[in-house]
């Protein structure tokens, strides 16, 4: 439980950049999407399929570029995804040596991990920036409270086969957090739209589980026990921020279809 | 090169799709689609890799009911592959015996396979929606002029580790015969846009024989000769229309860029 405690202190610089938002969180969003993706490649490695990091990185600095200098459009999007997944394809043409997977995986984290992300920074320049936040507190609040209701009230297995020590008591205890983190955020926020944040505190907690539960799904299956051992004890990024990377884009289209923005 | 002549009239109701486009045309991206996935998902079982055909159909059937619900614009493109590609995830959710490969091809299919043929029907719903034209006559003229080319002058390997077959001499007579083919139409369409035409007679060729290339990488390394048969002797679905899956983003973001429609 300490850990966790400790874990969670580890989330106050990003706090600090929701407060800033702009290119701080941009810079952020940026510079975590690197490291996650390198990590990932780094754990599929494990079976021997080789992401080609190059390839990664340079799309995600061509997707940072296309946002800095296309800004009021979102049309590159689908453009900078097309000349992404060519450029994975190209990567296993050299040799013999590079597998069919490896491709696969260079793709995976573009869109895992570079794309599903950079859904903060679509929110940012929105005219609901604001709800940032909601990404990253639903998915805090999430798996903080998922934690403590299971630790304390866990009886029933949520989900035996990909992560064994979590319970139904606990994500339904995650759910309950993250709604509550909704209201306080409307209230704080003055954000006049209360059915609504209860709803995002529900559709963000369901995401942040599924995101917690993919990442769980590819470590085990490629037999990893965590992404990466930045801050020794606590895994890696790709480990801390599981939950944000579906929460992003969850939040960011229901924003979307609710209030088309 | 009866094989190829005869495969050539086999892309004759294809044109005819194109002369109707809409409706139509739409029905024969979603079809062809729905088989090429297929295809692609059974040559790489070869492997013992599993895509999930039923979200990938899935995604499929969202992608053209998107379509036509809400045809007048196109930020449902990314919200669509974001809910894709988590349902492609949570295919593995369910048992041990679904592996991490596995999401990866059915997000393969959907990206590869879904995603760049949508392009096609983008163009069509577009100002320059007779550049469908386009997309295919690259594609067809290119792989035409490439195989005599190549058949008649051909003496250094182009790609010989991908496909051995292939020469540098064929590589070059597939742009000219690309060009020619974009200069007639444009003199026929009335289109006025010359240099625009000739330069994009080259990106579509360029792109036209990467996405035979990258057919050919896939093929080779999952250990296949053709990805089916459908119609014996000539490959299946996704042989026919490799290059074409490259061609129509290549051809719509040369649009979107140049003329901004």
């Amino acid at each position: 439980m300490k850990t966790r405690i400790i874990s969670g202190l580890i989330m106050i610089p990003l706090i600090l950049i929701l407060v800033f938002r702009g290119i701080p969180l941009a810079i952020a969003a940026f510079v975590l999407s690197a490291i996650a993706v390198y990590e990932l490649f780094k754990g599929f490695s494990n079976i021997k399929v080789t992401g080609n990091i190059f390839i990664a990185w340079g799309a995600l600095i061509l997707l940072y570029a296309l946002h800095f200098l296309v800004p009021e459009r979102h049309d590159y999007l689908t453009f900078w995804l097309v000349v992404s997944i060519i450029a994975s394809f190209l990567g296993i043409f050299r040799a013999d040596k590079h597998r069919a997977e490896d491709a696969l995986v260079t793709i995976l984290g573009i869109v895992y991990v570079e794309f599903f992300i950079y859904h903060i920074i679509m929110i940012d320049e929105g005219s609901y920036g604001i709800f940032v936040w909601v990404v990253a507190g639903t998915a805090i609040f999430t798996d903080t409270c998922a934690y403590f209701t299971g630790f304390f009230f866990g009886k029933h297995k949520l989900a035996p086969i990909l992560s064994p020590k979590k319970t139904i008591e606990g994500a339904l205890g995650g759910v309950v957090g993250s709604v509550l983190f909704s209201v306080i955020f409307a209230l704080i926020a003055k954000v006049d739209i209360f059915p609504h944040m209860v709803l995002m505190g529900v559709v963000g907690s369901i995401f942040a589980q599924l995101g917690d539960l993919t990442a769980s799904a590819f470590k085990r299956k490629i037999g990893i026990k965590d992404y990466g051992n930045l801050i020794p004890g606590h895994g890696g990024v790709l480990d801390r921020i599981d939950s944000i990377i579906f929460t992003a884009p969850a939040i960011y289209y229901y924003l979307q279809l609710v209030f088309q923005h």
